[in-house]
Parts: structure tokens; sequence; C-alpha cells
């Protein structure tokens, strides 16, 4: 049985409202939770299915996460998945990064108003595969902490730092500092004819809408993947996955 | 206003069987329909808002496809999206293509038992903007047809061949013509150090489960695009455009 003002507690970080509040955010299902408990991350509590608590015990023993039990029913209103809830954790948001500028070898990913859950998490995701160790949203990308986006991550939220801040600025301050800025867009240079030297800041924009205004009057070039075919456009995270796949082929060529 | 008959019947086509005993699928939302309306395929009939009516109605016209203006209640009844319907297309499946072998530079993609929709619709943008003109996909992969996965293609469906079918048998008889069988999987060799000739098929497996017994016995290379980071794996239609980006990219230095 779980009270009605726990229950109310949780499910206030469905909404951004609630989780800035009280820097608390939910991960849900064994993939993400397994890789929460597997990180330096803070876990306060876990609501588990009576199958789902034998899968993730062990864990939670080790390390010190009280585990309730419950129905699924009680499940249903703690967590946003549709098709049933049977692990639910409530974990403690780390303080976001401060600013610094890129490691000389460093590529940054920059996110402009991607807001999108999927792709926000398939963004970090692309981050934490290609060695990618600090992702800079502007105000408004969507929330990292969102359930959707926080299960699209598949753990890789957890390994990556995301600093939300006015992106144009930093990315003057970057463009400053002698890194080279690309920003990716349909029109820009075949990105396998470009050298892609670092420290580089890859900037991706909203699908719908391209690069703000902003972001476009920073110093910087215009990249993109070239098209054989007749699709109108890439999905910013495929586009993303492709880019950035480039900066390491290009680095490990030396 | 529109019949109960003629709601039941479009209703129907959110099922596959629906639309497999009808040979008719739902286009939905503007960009879509109007990606439909410029293709070849035949429309039936457009169910639209005022206002998504006043956007398509030129198309419709010059394309004599029947329009019908109705109200949301009525367009919620008949389309699958959860915030809102308000243009909606009843189309024709075209005739799946026959086999074929790979032309001498041709790519083909290949789908073993993909079931995520937008990952799908991804796939099939992936294809059409890399050139791909054939998309084999094994009977356990989610239908093309799918209004979630002609939604995420964003019109690509239009111009890219897909086929369902035995999926190894095929491969194995392109093996045998001489093509090359790429196998996707995360151990692979670094697709940058492998030279990707063509006639060449590249077959990516579904997200969770990996590539088939049957499709992993044909002869056949594994590939994969390096990891630098972490991340356990890539989602399927993000690793599918940096092995694409990277066909490319080895065909064009020639």
């Amino acid at each position: 049985m779980i009270s009605q003002a726990e229950q109310k507690r949780i499910r206030a970080l469905h909404q951004k409202k609630g989780r800035q509040e009280t820097g608390r955010f939910l991960v849900q299902g064994r993939k993400v939770v397994a890789e929460l408990l597997q990180s330096t991350w803070r876990t306060e509590a876990i609501y588990a299915s009576e199958d789902a608590a034998a899968f993730i015990r062990e864990a939670a023993t080790t390390r010190a996460v009280p585990l309730h039990v419950l129905a699924g029913f009680e499940l249903d209103k703690l967590g946003t998945f549709e098709n049933g809830n049977e692990l639910i954790a409530v974990a403690v948001q780390e303080p976001p990064p401060s600013f610094r500028l890129p490691a000389p070898d460093e590529l940054i990913l920059a996110l402009d108003a991607v807001r999108d859950p999927r792709n926000m998490g398939g963004l970090l995701r692309i981050a934490d595969w290609f060695g990618v160790r600090q992702v800079v949203c502007s105000v408004d990308t969507i929330d990292a902490y969102n359930p959707k986006v926080v299960q699209s991550t598949m753990g890789s939220l957890f390994r990556v730092a995301v600093r939300y801040t006015a992106l144009a600025v930093e990315l003057s301050a970057f463009a400053s500092s002698g890194a080279r800025v690309f920003l990716a867009d349909m029109d820009g240079a075949s990105v396998h004819e470009t050298r892609l030297t670092r420290p580089a800041v890859l900037v991706l924009g909203s699908e719908s809408q391209g690069l703000s205004r902003a972001v476009g009057g920073v110093p910087s070039e215009v990249v993109a993947i070239p098209r054989v075919g007749r699709a109108e456009s890439l999905n910013v995270a495929m586009a993303a996955a492709a880019l950035c796949a480039e900066f390491v082929r290009q680095r490990q060529l030396g």
C-alpha cells in the first residue's frame, strides 16, 4: 500500500515543475533502473511489482535503497508507461555541471530547441556512444529528466553531463576560445569533405524549425551528411549519429 | 457527417488485418498527406477539418481526390493521433515489388524483426535519404503501413520499395549472386576499416534481440560503428544512419 501523500509526491515528478521544485525525477523499467543503480546517482526509493522486485532486489540492497512491493493498479498510479508499470525509482538529480571550455581533443554536442523526448533521449545515447562527455542545451530544449527522455536514453543520462544555458552566448565563448563551432544543416558542406578538427562543438537544431537565429549568428561552419536520395530531411538523432561517427572516424585516422 | 459504415471501414485500417484485407491504409497529418498527393500513389478520399481542407484543397482537386470536411469530434473517430486529428487520407497500397538481385552499384537495406514503429519509419527515411531504393524485411518486421510507421517516414514510404519475405532465404540468394552481406552488430569490425564495396546488403536487427539465428547463418561480414564511449548500444535507426553515411562516403571517394 502507498499513502495518498506519497502517491501525490511521486506523481508530481511527471511534470517539469514538480521535478524542478524537488530536484527528484523518475526512472522506470528494468533496463534503466538497473543502470541507475550501477551509476553513482542517488536513488531514494524503488516501487516494484513482485516480479520486478525479485529482479532488482540485490542491486537495491547493495545500494541500501528502500524497495516497496506494490500491486499493479498502484504502480499504474505512480508510473507513466501506458502499457503497465512494474518498476519505478525516485532518483535525485545531479547538480548541473559548471561551464567549462572544451578540452583540446574534445567534441561537445549543443542542442538548440530539441523538443521531442525520443530524439532528446536518442541524442544523449549518441553522446554516450561516441564519447561526448558534455551536452549543452538551449533553455527551450526539452528537460532531460522528462520520463520519456529518461527512458529513451537507456541509461546514458547517468553518464553524460547535460547543461541548460543561453546557448548562443556559450557558443560564442567556445568560438572565442578557439573551438570550432559546426552547425548541422542540410545545406551545409559535406561533412566528409570537411576536416573535423577539435576542440569542436556540433550544434543540432530542432527537426521542424532548424537552428534559431541567435545560434546562427555565432561564428561557425555549416556541415551536412550528404544526401543521395530524395528524403526532405533526416531526423535530428539520425543526423547526429552519422555526424558523430564521422568525427570519430576522422580522429581515429589521426 | 460521416456514416457509421464509412467510419467502421476507416477505423478497420488502424489494424493490420483491416489493411491487408482491403489493401488500403491511412495517411495522416499535413506533411505526409501532402507528400502522398505529390507521389504517384493512389488516394481514395481525404477527411479534413476546415483549416486542413483549405491547406490541402488544391492538391486534392488536382489529383481528383474527394475531400470531406468534418468536425473535430468526427475526425477523432477516424484518426489515430492522440492530440487531435485534422487531416486523414485513405490511400491504396502499392503491390509489393518483386524479388530482384541488387544492381552492381546498389545498396539494399534488410530489416530483421524491427518492431518499433518509429524506428521502422526512421529506417525508411534513412533509406530514402541515402538513395537506398529497396528495403527487404523479415515477415516479423512491423507493417510499413502501420499508421505510426507511415507518420515516422515523413513521406519516404512513397519513394522506397518495401518487401516482406523469408529474409534468410533471400539474403542467401543475394550472397550467392555475389553481393556482399553486411550484418550490423556491435561486435563487428569497424565499418571505417572495412572496404564497403557494392553490390551490398546491410542487415539491421531489432534493438532488443539483435539478429535472428537464421539470418546469422547467411555468409556475411559483421560490421559496427566503433564505440568510443560507454553506451551499451545504439538505437537501430541511429546505427543505420551512421552505417549508410559510411557506405555513401566510401562510394563518393571512388
